[in-house]
């Protein structure tokens, strides 16, 4: 077994967390950004160093190769992200990235014998957070997302300027014949954070990732009537705010008597007017809900669908936003991470992630899994976003070993 | 007793709904807009054709006056506004300046002999809906508001722009030696629509005002911690936001117990950070109570002040925001209102305001009464506002007699 540098780790780290420092213990790094751009040019950098051939797609994915001993073999590539949403933290992505990098420099220094070609890969724009959606590029990549739409996405900052422009004006673009590929590439790891508190809580250093889980997101609404509050009775208004607050604690309610492994979230809420002297009209909010079993998200849409069709005076709606399957990872490459966390004596455990990746998009089109690190009281997308040097390093000696024994297969 | 002209009632409320015509059956008048100056354009057309004489002070307020036939007498004043809300109706405020242009028109055409002079008045940003607050003029001569600040007001559309401006760029801008005060004013009258459903409820053409109620605002939080929606496990959570919507029906539970002629209102929240993939780690929203006893208030801060602590692992809280006690307007005004009512067999009942109007302020200076006229369904401050040419007049007609039964006094 090889494991990882602890000291090569934290260095990386440490020099990352530079680029978009917001002065608070973490970062803003747009996509595209100058901020982004820096943590490319030292991936560049970095990667170069250690006789890494750089190649980049039309979407500004960088690729760092090292040529394996067998000719004409598929690449098995290690990705993840550098950019972060406003006010994150210097784990989410960037540590897969950093891993991607770690495997590579031990691979060298140790001179680690490898049959198949081994690339780290930085994915554009997983975040989503200047130009939406979320995992654009793999998106664009794996036939989930229009290109041309993706282009024409608006920055929040500042609507006259498109992902597009930014791209065209990026010295990381590339060609389109570079990009990710199911004839060139046998294989992909992710190693990212787990954003939750479970493997903290269970002491363990690593999780092994088996799926990402399926998912409703529906919109919960109330229909009332707008009136004065000072000069409505009580007994003549329909007040939508009212109706909406039973209706969230009603879906609570019912929600808690399915499998306790179930989560769902009422995160966002839209009051019409929302003056305190008018009475609502219109209230809606979200509901996302995400489980890896297809029957207990049938439960909760039934659940949403059974809701009460008025409620005090006002009537009661629903509408689907959006809908995903559970994605299964890679069976073997998942015995891999397994293996090589069981083989390396840290300790593990199999664990589903309730967030999308990257890597979400590529199982449909390569073999793909992904390795989760602790997160420090289950933290993330926030400047206390926390996972130790040792903890990642652990991260890193397993995708090692995983991507050794995918090597052998 | 005299009674107003329908058919000059109905052509007044005609041509004022052109000034500020939204293009569907209400206005958008903005105070000191181009549409606003154009009804006070008209004003003073009107007013001039019947001799009264014009001014306007330093808050751009107007003043339409009749002389009386007694030499040295206080003014008699019927007053509201010409601004409206956006997207408002073709009464809020302006049937109060209409009223009181018909009651100077009939006097004029019966020639009605009376001692004192009486004046028509238009406050300048009575709605507070470009720039804030609402009762701004009132507020500024009553001493309750400090001009400097109210100059410094912002537009909501332009930030650069204040009300200061404005008031420089109106042509209506005059002395502040011809602002409504005591040595010169013996009394105000305001007629308004009702702004809800009670007159209509109870057949009543005519609302007999004895007070603008009290009321408290409070504004009430919840604190949660904010984690990733997929990946945080139910048991971790601390979701503010189903903590403030049980907060939410407990106050309603609690405050229904009360006296029924409470009213109160929970009409706007804010959720941070209000994105559905997140749990929301903090919330608040808005709790109006408004009752003529100052009791039930106490009752109501009671309620607040010992809702629960925590609630599903969220602390509470809350602030009051602000408070104004019941303003009982002038008793022998207010008798002069029902007797005119009475005598013109115009149906009628006393009535309180739960809305806030400019003669609440004016009620701390000079005696003040008002005279509510019904509300269509109730509604306000939206484009449906109605309220028939008949019960329009039946107000001026009440005003008229009211005005020379205050005069005879």
């Amino acid at each position: 077994m090889y494991t990882c540098n602890l000291e090569r780790m934290e260095d990386k780290i440490k020099t990352f967390s530079k680029f978009g420092d917001a002065g608070h213990g973490g970062i803003t790094r747009y996509s595209l950004s100058p901020e982004a751009h820096q943590a490319r040019a030292e991936f560049v950098k970095r990667m170069t160093a250690i006789g890494a051939v750089i190649e980049t797609d039309d979407m500004a994915n960088m690729y760092a190769t090292l040529p394996g001993s067998v000719p004409n073999l598929k690449r098995i590539v290690m990705a993840s992200h550098v950019d972060s949403v406003k006010n994150g933290g210097n784990y989410d992505g960037i540590l897969g990235v950093l891993t991607a990098m770690e495997v590579l420099e031990t691979i060298t220094e140790l001179n680690i014998p490898h049959s198949h070609p081994i690339t780290a890969m930085i994915w554009t724009n997983e975040e989503g957070s200047l130009y939406s959606p979320a995992m654009m590029s793999s998106g664009v990549i794996c036939g989930k997302f229009d290109k041309s739409k993706m282009l024409a996405s608006k920055s929040i900052l500042d609507p006259a300027s498109t992902f597009g422009q930014a791209l065209d004006a990026s010295p990381y673009k590339g060609e389109e014949k570079n990009r990710l590929n199911p004839n060139d590439y046998m294989a992909m790891f992710e190693t990212h954070i787990e954003q939750g508190p479970i493997l903290e809580a269970a002491k363990k250093d690593i999780g092994v990732v088996t799926c990402v889980l399926g998912m409703v997101n529906y919109r919960i609404k109330a229909y009332g009537q707008a009136d004065h509050a000072g000069t409505t009775p009580m007994s003549y208004r329909q007040d939508a705010l009212y109706a909406a607050a039973q209706l969230l604690i009603y879906l609570h309610q019912e929600l808690d008597k399915l499998d306790p492994a179930l989560v769902y979230t009422t995160g966002e809420i839209k009051c019409h007017p929302n003056v305190h002297t008018v009475i609502p009209d219109e209230v809606d909010f979200s509901l996302d809900a995400r489980h890896e079993n297809p029957e207990v998200i049938k439960q909760v849409v039934d659940i949403i669908k059974n809701i009460p069709k008025e409620i005090s005076k006002c009537k009661t709606g629903y509408e689907l936003a959006w809908a995903r399957d559970t994605v299964y990872f890679d069976k073997e490459l998942v015995s891999c991470v397994k293996e090589s966390a069981d083989e390396l004596g840290i300790s593990n455990q199999y664990i589903n992630s309730g967030a999308g990746h990257d890597a979400q998009f590529v199982s449909y089109m390569l073999p793909t899994t992904m390795i989760f690190v602790p997160s420090k009281d289950g933290h993330s997308h926030c400047e206390p976003e926390y996972t130790s040097p040792e903890q990642c390093t652990a991260g890193a000696s397993v995708m090692l070993n995983a991507v050794l024994k995918a090597d052998q297969k």
